[in-house]
């Protein structure tokens, strides 16, 4: 039975997580450099002269070079990672970026991007000592066409205040992350980040209508479409989509926003099998077809970590698995009543053992949270070493029971949850701390059975700097040749974010 | 008042136009190398060591050379265009493919690729004696997971026939296009193709989730992804999405299909005025949301042209303005009551004068007729200049007068139509035959006002050819020059459908 009727709201406000604000407890790891076999590009070292320009250029307030300044743009927020950057530079406007890179690009100086450095695949932190090039003062929201729904925008404007500001128009950001309060635009876009809104709303490469970017030599490539279709020559601004920061650097991006639900429902259910799991997905595609909005996985021990770390509990009880059910639509009592019926479907067909339903916000917000801050109880969980698989639907879990065999009492936990409708799988492994031998051993083996499975080793975390060594693995010997082909003919110093997407 | 109550339906089989079938009954236009100024690049002539080649690889009867057979594959459906190739190859396999360009480029022989030739930017004919690649016997379905609705197939699938396939499976194309009978997937993914069904699902950017191509000197290029989420390098397939065939040759297309609606239903409405339009479609996004599926606008003349060469009436009479507004939901009784309340909504506040809406299978595709054999009677109207805009909403319908005063009496009608929803218009102009200084004379206004409304000059029929001067008018210099850089980078011999796309 159900154990909450549904109520009417208008206002949801879902819980933002900050994770420049909870960072990770554990403990800062040793330098990349050290930690892995990478060896530096033949790139200049820093010099006064070249700090003279860049402090000209901007003054010395968004030019930082202080130690204490410095360690939060160095390590990434998992703690996997820490580069030597000596200098961060914070632009303002397009036109300064070019001026950077122009000069960075003359002068042989490597670059890392950086957003609000929140990427879990180590692409936004420097491997050596390149120049952190940040989009932190580059948020400034440029316009917004209220008939088309289209948003245009700097690159540093942080996620989470785009969707407050669209959400005034009745409209919201197609794409929702865990990291939405740290976030920026242009490190979603530069990663092709996925999220909680995928299903509903398709990728950024349906929904980013255009991108302006600056090349490694400084020129601006400007093919910023605010067009719903624009079918005039290359579709350029693909290129800057998903590779991470490689081949350009993003200044401004349009993005469409769809419009707003007046209804939002969330069920949460309890199940004792990941068989169920599956046939309770495929009613739910059946029966609320185009109100579905998000469909999440999670596992027991995903329910005990929050429950331990972060005091949270399953408003039903303990289960093997539980399924959460967003639906928005346009009409509150057709989607109560889609929803109902559906829950009552499965009930009787003892698919799903328990489940709540809400549209109260406290209630909503409550249980989102269980998914949303798994992270935050991650990182209190000693070290993470984590995974983002996609899997076909009837591989997805049983990669996770292998891993929990492979790995046995060599971790705390082996977490399963994740973009059930995507077949987006976080696979994560908790450990008391990072050893590169432990790694080597979970990577080979999760990299070598998704292989075998035809899924992919990345789902919406990219390639970054951890992954880079599996791309040969997993991408046909002409596609990779032709991917270096494009760093070539876009960036031939390399400056633009080393070691990162291309194998090392 | 509404002419018909809305009645429950199941089956809902579109009409279905064979272009190829009802070819357009204008005059062969004259070959293009006579009517435009374009020069033939320095490619070498078909020998007949050449043609040994070709035949010895697929055997005479893939290798047509009887100029009465060439004919079909030199013209365009709209016979805005002529080549004179004088040899088609029909393909089976990506090895094929692989094999003949390799040969084509190692001999410096241009290449048109064709698929089903229902392009009207003439992107798909020889401008003069290119080898015509055509997919006409690459017609293999490979695969369709039911679960994620992920279908598979060789370039040169019909769509229709894609769609009747998924449909067993409770499942759509993502697109739909009036030429559905005769175009083929490869040429769809190629020319980045829009259609009736963007406003719902999203472009093929969203949508095509993997590509196999071949390259100009006949590598193949597998990036066949299968996986709604895959983040593991740079995303290539997007390179041949819109590139028309300048870039690769596209042999397998993955594509995702949604699940096909329960519910379908189809109002027809009479409005005064374009601002009525304007307002009844913001109307409908607000109270239909989530089901609204296609938003179309027709104006008087397009309706008077659809009657006088077709007989096709309209079922509510005779109005300034016409909206179509289609619907598609999980459960028909919502459906129809959402249609419902936004229809006596609209009625009520006078901004719709006339109205019809039905689920019967037979009205509604009398309705969609209307609509989906515009091109049919363009083609019986004299000679048509025709374009494909995206304005914002406030401008759309403000160019169609514009253009009807410039013109004057030169023309037999302008008509205005489209993909309201996503501000894609279709300006027509009809003529008694085609002059080159009549075609000047609109383009220059059409493309001069479109460049200061900040609109696109190709929604969604590409460039081809016939707008390939245009693009510099439109694009900046340095996104012209990186696509240049991206041709020279994929195709050093630029054998690929050459005077395409770039500027000739």
């Amino acid at each position: 039975m159900l154990k909450s009727a549904i109520n009417c709201v208008k206002l949801h406000s879902k819980i933002c997580v900050n994770l420049q604000s909870i960072r990770c407890l554990q403990l800062t790891p040793d330098y990349t450099q050290n930690s892995y076999k990478v060896t530096r590009g033949n790139y200049n070292l820093l010099k006064d002269r070249h700090v003279d320009f860049f402090q000209s250029l901007l003054g010395k307030e968004r030019v930082l070079m202080d130690e204490n300044d410095l360690e939060r743009y160095n390590v990434d927020w998992y703690k996997q990672v820490r580069g030597k950057g000596q200098i961060v530079i914070k632009p303002k406007t397009t036109d300064e970026v070019s001026k950077i890179l122009a000069f960075c690009n003359d002068n042989r100086l490597a670059v890392c991007p950086q957003g609000g450095n929140t990427c879990v695949s180590g692409a936004s932190v420097p491997v050596f000592d390149e120049i952190i090039l940040c989009t932190d003062l580059m948020n400034e929201i440029i316009h917004l066409d209220e008939n088309s729904g289209v948003l245009v925008c700097q690159a540093g404007c942080i996620l989470q205040n785009l969707n407050n500001y669209v959400s005034e128009k009745n409209l919201l950001l197609p794409l929702d992350l865990g990291s939405k309060g740290s976030c920026h635009i242009g490190g979603n876009v530069s990663t092709n980040a996925g999220g909680l809104r995928l299903l509903r709303y398709g990728s950024l490469h349906g929904n980013v209508l255009g991108i302006e970017a600056v090349k490694a030599d400084g020129e601006v490539i400007d093919c910023l479409n605010t067009l719903k279709k624009d079918n005039t020559g290359y579709h350029l601004h693909h290129l800057f989509i998903g590779s991470e920061g490689t081949l350009g650097f993003v200044t401004k991006v349009a993005i469409q926003c769809p419009t707003q639900s007046k209804a939002i429902s969330l069920a949460f259910l309890g199940l004792n099998s990941y068989e169920d799991v599956i046939k309770t997905f495929l009613q739910a595609k059946l029966e609320l077809g185009e109100i579905l909005s998000a469909v999440e996985v999670l596992d027991t021990p995903s329910m005990e970590l929050v429950n331990e770390h972060l005091k949270l509990n399953s408003p039903i009880g303990n289960h093997n698995f539980y399924l959460l059910l967003e639906t928005k639509g346009s009409n509150e009592e057709h989607d109560q009543d889609k929803l109902n019926k559906f829950l009552e479907l499965v009930l009787n067909k003892k698919l799903v053992v328990d489940g709540t339903a809400t549209t109260e916000p406290t209630k909503y917000n409550a249980i989102w949270s269980i998914r949303e801050r798994l992270p935050e109880a991650f990182a209190l969980d000693g070290y993470v070493y984590n995974y983002d698989l996609t899997l076909a639907l009837e591989d997805y879990y049983k990669l996770v029971s292998e891993l929990r065999d492979h790995v046995g009492d060599r971790s705390h936990r082996v977490f399963g949850f994740g973009h059930l409708g995507d077949g987006n799988l976080h696979l994560q492994v908790s450990a008391i701390d990072f050893s590169n031998e432990f790694k080597d051993y979970i990577d080979s083996f999760v990299y070598k059975r998704v292989k075998e499975l035809n899924g992919s080793i990345s789902a919406e975390h990219g390639v970054g700097f951890l992954k880079a060594p599996y791309l040969n693995l997993v991408k046909h010997k002409s596609s990779v040749s032709l991917m270096r082909s494009l760093k070539n003919l876009m960036d031939p110093n390399g400056i633009l974010n080393p070691y990162k997407v291309l194998p090392y």
